[in-house]
């Protein structure tokens, strides 16, 4: 919709360059910053600023972090025996807040995605290998995502580190926990089958 | 989800207060403007900025504006006789853009609702009543949204225009275009059979 004054004009455009955000709800969401108190949307405008500013990626596993360390890098309680590789910060945070895994992560910023034209060396692989080369695990667990990149991602680096002492584990597939099997496709299904567990 | 860093968990927290961001979507949003270029992520904080420095009500309609006149008010070929009051600017946005009509507007900036705690003396009313007594129009048309709160501040405000010779109008009720009379409810059945147009 044209006709807005330049500002509003200006932000419509900004908020809809956000992913799943489009054109009206980039509308809905500029005529809501009008709308609140200025301080709230001050606030927005700098926390934005802010994590550009402060925000950078551990040195040892690229993980968020506002520290040269993050704080499960320099957390000494941590299990400095397990690493577990994942593809984004969030899967990250999505694994630790599961609490059923105490040691360390290393995130390769991404998969690699040839159609996409992500290659290895696009990744944080070189200092995944240098981290394993020179740590002392004894489990590397490769925890991408369960599609066909991060499979292939998964593969890439057992491939690489077959050199290493280390066993290799991925997650394990199967049926969610709270699905009903009437729902679950056949791939889910096969390998929830493959993969029995005893009782 | 916690462990965030500070900035990171700052900025979630910001977004999540937009309306219709729920705390997934704050994430994929922070972790977006964290990946994007840069200026991608500033050029978004300092439109919000902007939008709160630059933007304020025009003096005589109350839309948006950044100058003291809006475009619309200081166009002085709009139809000076005709009055289109709205609730909010981007309802003028939308009326204006339909290009059917090339009068003047009021924005009450919001509907009388008591439920809600809104009084006519926090709309713009004053100013309005101001406006026809002083201006030289002959209609004014309501364009209040069709909803109960919407109606009730439109008649209230046409019972307060009674004693000017203006005629008073509202936006035509009936099926709306492209619809099916399938699933058109009751009431729409009953507005567009009360209001039938000789063909």
């Amino acid at each position: 919709m044209s006709g807005h004054a330049g500002a509003v004009s200006d932000l419509v455009d900004q908020l809809s360059k956000l992913p799943g955000i489009g054109r009206k709800s980039a509308e809905r969401l500029a005529f809501h910053l009008l709308r609140v108190h200025e301080d709230e949307a001050l606030a927005l405008a700098s926390a934005i600023r802010r994590v550009r500013t402060d925000v950078r990626y551990c040195s040892v596993c690229y993980n968020l972090s506002e520290t040269e360390l993050c704080r499960i890098c320099s957390d000494p309680k941590r299990d400095a025996t397990r690493l577990c590789v994942v593809e984004q910060p969030r899967d990250l945070l999505s694994l630790d807040a599961s609490g059923v895994y105490s040691g360390l992560y290393h995130v390769l910023l991404g998969r690699i995605a040839p159609l996409d034209g992500i290659t290895p060396d696009q990744l944080t692989i070189d200092s995944l290998v240098e981290r394993v080369r020179t740590g002392n695990f004894s489990e590397i667990i490769m925890a991408t995502n369960p599609t066909v990149e991060g499979d292939g991602t998964s593969l890439y680096l057992s491939n690489l580190m077959q050199e290493f002492p280390v066993e290799i584990t991925r997650l394990a597939r199967g049926i969610t926990s709270g699905s009903v099997l009437e729902y679950a496709n056949r791939e889910i299904i096969a390998d929830a089958l493959t993969g029995r567990q005893r009782l």
